[in-house]
């Protein structure tokens, strides 16, 4: 396979692991009954959820781009660094939504705060989905660029 | 001034920026009475902190070798794949710990989390003043990169 096919290949599974991420995060929503009391959870209630559907979204936008554009040759210099920032996006949105994902499970007793995946596991299940999901976009893009760099380099005399 | 030099200056920034980083987070402790409760906040009860320090301790290390593998011109392959790997380890670094501060600032009332900065203002401050330190370490990061694609770039034909 060539180079340049790889590099599509990539791109369309992240396209894919984006677009998981995404759907799995935003169908998110569980209600549970707590002391009579009733208790929701969603996604949207949480900015660093709200912030990784974002980036998610903007990356898997940039990927479906990217797949026509990295076919022009004129454009490979944009596409490698709109690459870098893509990349450093979603490791950011999956530790934004990874570090409260782990409030949520074991709480933080220190500043009072109670986990609630006892209360809704299913959210917290499909939560885990996502950030899997969004891990699995980090990763192809650290790949793509890591494949990128190596084909550049051979040009080097 | 040449490219090299440039490099070297932001290496050197990143240097300061990344011990800065670590110096204002491990030194912030507050302790406050709530009720005649006595209640204590250290970065070290929040594992999104100790990750933070621990990958900011990483970029400065290694940013301090790349100082002296970046001056042989044998190892500058090397140096730029670690690069991408340091810039996406510092966005995701800072994303876990703004995602908490901002739980610790405005709280969580879906998921009952109260805030905390009104108990232990200084505490918080410190940890903004920590997190704008990384945020400065990451945007190095991320200028290193394109600049040194651009010089990549100039050499192809």
């Amino acid at each position: 396979m060539t180079k340049a096919k790889i590099s599509l290949v990539l791109r369309l599974l992240a396209v894919g692991s984006t677009a998981a991420a995404i759907a799995i995060m935003v169908t998110s929503h569980e209600t549970a009954k707590v002391l009579n009391l009733s208790f929701d959870a969603k996604y949207s209630y949480t900015s660093a959820f709200v912030y990784f559907v974002i980036a998610e979204g903007i990356a898997g936008g940039y990927s479906l781009v990217s797949l026509l554009l990295s076919c022009k040759p004129v454009f490979w210099r944009l596409v490698m660094m709109m690459d870098v920032v893509i990349a450093m996006l979603l490791s950011s949105s999956i530790s934004a939504a990874v570090a409260i994902g782990e409030v949520g499970k074991k709480g933080n007793s220190h500043a009072g705060w109670l986990p609630i995946c006892g209360q809704v596991p299913k959210f917290c299940d499909q939560l885990t989905g996502a950030l899997i999901a969004g891990f699995v976009a980090a990763a192809i893009y650290l790949v793509l660029l890591l494949c990128s760099l190596r084909s550049l380099f051979a040009l080097k005399p």
